[in-house]
C-alpha cells in the first residue's frame, strides 16, 4: 500500500466514514490529496479489495465508509507509532533559562536530597523540546516523583513533579514545577553536577534526554 | 513513499534510533518487514534521500538513526490519526447485561434527572466495543458529568461518570460506574426510552454512537 493511499482512508475517517456511510466527493478527495479524480477511484477500488472500505450506491450518488477491518488497520498504525516514538526520549536543545532555577534548586535542596537522593548542582540545565512536541508526550508512561510544597520564611513553594532521566551518561531529573512559567515545551534538569560544563554544552546545542 | 518504507522508520525508531545512531543490521531488519535486505538497503537510500533518516559509518559497521525532520514526518501522521480515529464515535455489538442495569437506574433516577435532565428508563443498554479498543480512546476528548454518589437505605452507591451520547438519533448517556464490574469494553447507555425496542435492536446488532 502507498503512503497516499493511506491518507486517503484518514480523509474518509475524518469526513466522518467511521461507522456510517458519507456521501463519496471524488473531486474533493482528489484535491485533498493532490492527485486526479481517477487516481482517487483506483485507489478506492484497492482499498475495497483490501476490504478496508466500502461502497454503496445510494440515490444517485456513492457511499463509502471504513469497515471494521480497515479501522483496525488505522488503529494498530496508530498504536505501532504510539510505542515506536514515545518511548521517554526527547530531543532538545539547550537555551539559557532566566536565572531563576539556581534560586529554586538551593530553596528545594534538602527535599531533591530526600526524594531524588542527591545533592543537585545549584542550576538548572534548560532545554527547548524539539522531539516529541510537548514533554508530556515523552513522559507519559514515566512516572513523577512528588516533591512536595512547603512554606519557607513566610513565602510559599509548590509541588515539583521530578521524572528521572539521563542525558549524556549522567543521572538526573527534569523537573516540572506545578506553578511553572515556562510552557511544556522547556524541560528544566537537576543533577548532581553542573550539566553545562560536565558535558562541554552551549547554547543552541542538541541534547538527547532519556526518561528512566 | 511506500506504507513498508514508513514500517522501516518505526522499525528504526522501536530499536531506539531517536536521538542516537544505532547498528544497521539489514538481516533483521529485512526480516522484520518480511523482505529482502537488499530491499531495506534501497529503502534505506530512498529515506536518506527524503532526509528522513541519516547514515554513518562507524568503525566497521553502519549506523543509522532517524532526522528530526523524519520524527516529524512521524509525529504528523500521529496526529492525523489520532485527530481522523478518535472524534467520539464508538462502533460496538448489541449484547444482554447481567440485568443490574435497571435496579441501578433506578436507584440513580433522581440524581440521572437532577444532572442529566431527562427520566431515564429502567434498564441499560449494553454494546460491547468494537471499536476503538477502549471506550476511554473515544471519549478522551469529551467531558464527563460526574453524578455523585449517595447513601440509600444503609447502602452506598458510587460515583458515576456519564458521558452524553447520541444513538439513532436519540440522545442518552454512557454511564461509567466507578465502582463497575464492567472492563472498559462493555458500553452501558441509559435513555428517556428503551433504546432495544424503540431502535429494534437484538443481540449481536452493530450499532454506532456517537458522544455529544
Amino acid at each position: 500500500m502507498k503512503l497516499k493511499t493511506l491518507d486517503l482512508m484518514v480523509r474518509i475517517a475524518e469526513r466522518g466514514g467511521i461507522g456510517k456511510p458519507i456521501p463519496l466527493t471524488l473531486r474533493v478527495l482528489a484535491k485533498d490529496l493532490g492527485v486526479s479524480p481517477q487516481t482517487v477511484l483506483r485507489w478506492i477500488g484497492e482499498l475495497e479489495e483490501m476490504g478496508y472500505i466500502k461502497r454503496a450506491e445510494e440515490g444517485r450518488g456513492t457511499k463509502i465508509q471504513l469497515t471494521e477491518k480497515g479501522l483496525e488497520f488505522l488503529e494498530e498504525l496508530y498504536e505501532n507509532l504510539s510505542k515506536a516514538l514515545y518511548r521517554g526520549v526527547i530531543i532538545g536543545e539547550v537555551v539559557s533559562g532566566i536565572g531563576e532555577g539556581a534560586y529554586y534548586v538551593r530553596q528545594y535542596a534538602p527535599l531533591i536530597r530526600e526524594y531524588l537522593g542527591f545533592d543537585p548542582f545549584p542550576g538548572t540545565l534548560n532545554v527547548k523540546v524539539i522531539f516529541p512536541k510537548t514533554i508530556f508526550d515523552a513522559l507519559y508512561s514515566a512516572r513523577p516523583i512528588v516533591i512536595p510544597g512547603f512554606v519557607k520564611e513566610g513565602r510559599s513553594f509548590g509541588d515539583v513533579r521530578a521524572y528521572r532521566v539521563r542525558i549524556g551518561g549522567i543521572e538526573g531529573a527534569i523537573v516540572i514545577p506545578s506553578r511553572t512559567i515556562h510552557s511544556p515545551k522547556i524541560a528544566e534538569i537537576i543533577s548532581p553536577v553542573n550539566l553545562r560544563e560536565k558535558l562541554g554544552l552551549k547554547d543552541g546545542d542538541r541534547i538527547r534526554i532519556e526518561a528512566l
